[in-house]
């Protein structure tokens, strides 16, 4: 492949070194870790390692740490109706959810669709939280789903207030925090979150891992997702991904270490990037721009512009952007989240993503804005878009 | 670590050299499956490539491999009332498992307890197969579930028998291949099984990786067990572990060819260490010893030995077995597969299992034995063997 700058860091991260130099050991303890002889012993240290890791990521005890095969099973194994909390027994009675969430959480977890509701998020992409604390006074028991930030315009979501709602009317919050954890500051305690989704693919560990996190070990699930074996204390059966969770222990203490000095860098490689940009067209729209957003993250359309069409351009310039998130079946939809903030069809249809991360440099962001003048000079010549 | 001997293949295997291979170059390749660009499209390259390989271990058709974070997963996935296929719809009424199944096969998926059955197994561990024609005749429209062979035992199970009866009832079968493949010939079709469940790390890819593979695409899952995303063409939702997949598919292409050289070489070797063993201890029982049994397993007690005692004692000379199935909480409990098959308690408590794998050669039967020579020995004197 020619020299290519990757501006795709939302899709998914690549490995960081520290992340592949705990896989490639892991890989070497070749033992089962619910085995009792040394083999299996020393497969159960790395995942006891790389739990005290994640853990401290989110400012958890290791014990309320569980880890799944990614964000979208731990977003299943967490919205389910059978959560018990030391005070309180009987099902939730109805999953709140904004309406600007990932398709995993979309999808419901185990809450039957009837009882699912959306919660409006304003212009600038935040959710209502006057709409929140309506819905919130329906419910006797509500589980409520918010994301710290959002993966197409990286607009940060006020989670504490939202826990305050939710907890004065007896609910508990679940925070699928993928896309923010390692970008910018994230803790369980200090969100008040009840439960935590996290993936490692999002902050440099390896594709297949993730986690779920209770704030206390006073959270019950019932009725785990996969049953069988007696794996992560009886709430995941299945023998452990070790050599990928070692990976994600290992890319979550590099994450946690780095995170303010990477979202500083990001930040002013970003905002050029927005200045450039809006220097070229200045009819460009940057999404959720008055909203505190991710420090890496621009998502901007023109008018008349087509992202399908765009996203191919740029990757013949040797680009990597995308439209919108990249966990779909490949067919091209409009987004349910600029939809939500209420954006034109003709706008929204235009939207691409650019997200950087910790190796994107200076070099990126001329590459970048050197095809992009190049693609909307050229689109805006007898093809359909207005620069 | 001195040197060890490995005994342990059932609980895992060793990572093969070419699956390692394959999982540093898919490291490499950092895009998102589900992402359009340059990045993109070469993960999902490698995850294509290692459905064709997996779907060839098993002679099924790539579009028929569901990728999923191992066996359990699988299973958990396969064991649902929703099955639908081309000739019938309406929810299965019964899930009849043999009483030897996998603990993630005996948790039941999502069967409601009160109609899940065990179908006895005979005394030499395998399925009773009259028991399986009356508990079929009971029910409307069944699922079936039984190993291709048991984990502890490594007996054989006689599924294409047993998929006459249950096709005959208009019954669906799911066949658990996860200790079988790679060690005896297994092919879908022949086994005229509906459904098959593989895992990755039993045949030398990495833990965490697994496939659910369909008979044909006339069998429909109307509920997927991940649901979100659109991977695995909406079977599976969630970014794909890419590496793992990759991995397991360079796994799948060496067991395949290997198999039967392998094969052979086991069984060998498994039947030295057996002579050894009964001649060291005639009094040892070998388990499922007068039924066709996989070729690198030997499950053994003697009478008054207890297999945590006798496992922790083969750890300290350098051996690794286990008394039976690793997937457990680290609890030692009494073998229900066992038990199924009649052994008295007092036996069936001292049960270890010693599994072969593709790199044990001479030198470890050799240590195994004589390791077990001294530990007969020094039980036997004032201890609990009587050998």
């Amino acid at each position: 492949m020619a020299e290519r700058s990757y501006f795709d860091w939302n899709a998914t991260a690549p490995l960081r070194p520290q992340a592949s130099e705990a896989l490639l050991g892991a890989l070497a303890a070749s033992g089962n870790p619910s085995s009792v002889h040394a083999e299996g012993r020393a497969a159960r240290g790395l995942i006891e390692r790389a739990r005290e890791r994640v853990a401290a990521l989110v400012g958890a005890q290791p014990a309320n740490v569980v880890f799944t095969s990614g964000g979208t099973e731990a977003n299943m194994l967490a919205l389910t109706p059978a959560i018990e909390t030391a005070g309180e027994k009987g099902p939730r009675d109805r999953l709140l959810i904004s309406a600007i969430e990932h398709s995993s959480v979309r999808a419901g977890g185990r809450f039957p669709r009837e009882v699912i509701e959306d919660v409006a998020v304003t212009s600038d992409g935040r959710i209502d939280l006057a709409g929140l604390a309506r819905a919130v006074a329906r419910s006797a028991r509500p589980l409520v789903s918010l994301m710290l930030a959002n993966n197409e315009s990286g607009v940060v979501q006020p989670v504490a207030e939202a826990a305050s709602i939710v907890h004065a009317a007896h609910g508990l919050l679940h925070v699928d925090a993928v896309q923010a954890v390692g970008r910018i500051h994230c803790d369980i305690h200090e969100m008040d979150a009840d439960l935590v989704t996290l993936s490692a693919h999002k902050i440099g560990g390896p594709k297949g891992v993730g986690a779920l996190v209770r704030r206390g070990d006073d959270i019950h699930f019932p009725e785990p997702l996969l049953r069988g074996g007696g794996q992560e204390r009886g709430l995941r059966a299945g023998t452990e991904n070790v050599a990928g969770i070692a990976a994600f222990g290992a890319a979550a203490a590099v994450a946690h270490g780095a995170c303010a000095a990477e979202a500083a860098r990001m930040r002013a490689l970003r905002d050029r990037l927005e200045s450039g940009l809006t220097a070229i067209t200045p009819s460009a729209v940057i999404f959720g721009e008055t909203a505190e957003r991710l420090p890496n993250t621009t998502l901007f359309a023109v008018e008349g512009m087509k992202a399908e069409t765009t996203v191919i351009a740029f990757d013949l310039e040797g680009i990597a952007v995308s439209s919108g998130a990249a966990c779909s079946s490949g067919k091209v939809q409009p987004s349910h989240v600029l939809a939500a903030m209420g954006i034109s069809p003709a706008l929204l249809r235009g939207a691409v993503r650019v997200s950087l991360g910790w190796t994107t440099d200076e070099a990126d962001i001329e590459r970048f804005l050197a095809a992009w003048r190049k693609l909307a000079s050229a689109l805006s010549k007898g093809r359909s878009i207005a620069a």
